[in-house]
């Protein structure tokens, strides 16, 4: 199984300062992410406080710091990342439909996780999932909803459509929904699940689905979900100034560390979060040194 | 008087971010520091981690910021800040021989302010003074030293000598000096200031000068001197995320606040503590308009 050092999650602003950084210490790098970059830093028309590009268009930005990351010759991962688990000394991850093996993680994924409905994560693991790829086998012959948030969620809605008896699904966004004709095409506002000892209905503004699993697929999962056992500050990971959080070897950085949302805020604690993680290596390995000795 | 809406000490990357950003919010900014904007970027050979930046000179990055702030239009005011002053809901500043006031202070004066000399704290302010053009003209006809940590300190003592009876050089540098014929060029290493009510002896390697003030013009005051009631911990000013410190309106940035070194966490860190100046200054002007209503 592949261990790196550092995985970081995210590739806005915050994970390619800390992925730049961590390359430059010449750590073994997981970096997962949309490879266009953050699509906030895309978007945005005219940034005038990145200090050292006065009047700068997101697109622009945005092609500096690919720049910047190829030149570190630091690959992106295109995956979501559905689970990171302490496994101790070692985080387990599951990225995609693989599970791989990191010393440290940088969460940089920033805010776009959403509320979760009523029930979500009450049910989560439980006919609740953020998976379509892991858990499509589960729900062979089934009837199962899938809330997409995003056009490219399409792709796993015909994945699950392959497998499963009944698919409903639900588009979060504006563009037109283009998926597999045996899909069902629900144009309405999710609102709560709800069940028994497991979710068994999606109930949206309009009706009521008997389902035997509802997918909600995201830009990113809600960190809590993501690291079980990690403090929360309200919406964001709690840190400190060296951007640890309360899991050991874990490290948080860019907006989901805290207000205000700013690119070059979330750059510079993607510094603070590599070079945290860097020491935290470094510590572990003397002690493992004296420790043999 | 001359009163600012956030007075921002020092012109290096968390400074000049700070301004930038205080400059977009439309605050009447005084920008006290180098014009060389930091020194410490300047003399970098090469700088890999500013995101947007690939293997950049400290020079070009230097010149980037320059022309950042050349944009915004925020001037830079060439003095030493000697003291600043909380005077409950507004600061009193000793800008070089000025005085003027400010709502809120950002502090990013940097960490060059050097360990302080046996005796230096003690007898502040009692034969100890960090401030030549202030304090001279206490010194009529007296004997004093200055200990000078940059070359440009040489014109404050060449002030004293007209004032005083005898100075005492001692350079801190290694460029050769060039002072009055007046002064009395001292290469030792100054150890230690003696006294009993108010310093009356500079002890260095080599000899004992017995003096009425001793002058110490270092890059910037150490921040525990420069505010008083200032908290630190131990050679950083004690901040939290939003880059607040214990006293009310004012705020700290970059190194220091706090390791690691790196440019582009300070400039994430003025860019945080520049909104959280201009939150602060919301605030305070929100309940002043209700107790008038």
């Amino acid at each position: 199984m592949e261990r790196y050092d550092i995985a970081i999650i995210g590739t806005g602003p915050a994970g390619l300062s800390a992925a730049v950084t961590a390359a430059i210490r010449k750590k073994k790098i997981l970096l997962v992410g949309s490879r266009d970059l953050s699509s906030k830093v895309q978007k945005a028309q005219e940034i005038q406080n990145y200090l050292g590009f006065p009047d700068i268009s997101g697109a622009e930005l945005g092609k500096a710091f690919e720049e910047h990351i190829d030149r570190m010759q630091v690959p992106i991962a295109e995956e979501r990342v559905n689970l990171i688990y302490p496994m101790g000394d070692y985080f387990s991850l599951q990225v995609g439909q693989e599970i791989c093996e990191a010393e440290t993680v940088i969460l940089a994924t920033g805010v776009n996780f959403g509320k979760p409905l009523p029930g979500e994560e009450e049910f989560l693991g439980r006919g609740v999932s953020y998976c379509a790829t892991c858990d499509a086998p589960l729900y062979r012959g089934a009837t199962v909803a899938v809330i997409g948030y995003q056009k490219s969620e399409e792709a796993e809605a015909d994945f699950l459509a392959d497998i499963a008896e009944k698919v409903y699904y639900i588009p979060m966004y504006k563009e037109p929904v283009e998926v597999s004709e045996k899909i069902t095409v629900v144009k309405e506002v999710p609102k709560e699940i709800t069940g028994g000892m497991k979710a068994d209905v999606l109930v949206t503004n309009e009706n009521s689905y008997p389902v035997d699993c509802v997918f909600i697929l995201r830009e990113s999962v809600s960190p809590k979900n993501l690291v079980p056992g990690l403090q929360m500050d309200g919406n964001h990971v709690a840190v400190n100034l060296q951007m640890e959080t309360n899991v050991p070897g874990c490290f948080a950085c860019g907006d989901i560390a805290g207000r205000p949302y700013q690119y070059i805020k979330s750059a510079g604690q993607g510094n603070i979060a590599a070079l945290s993680a860097v020491s935290y290596l470094d510590q572990k390995r003397r002690s493992q040194k004296s420790a043999k000795a």
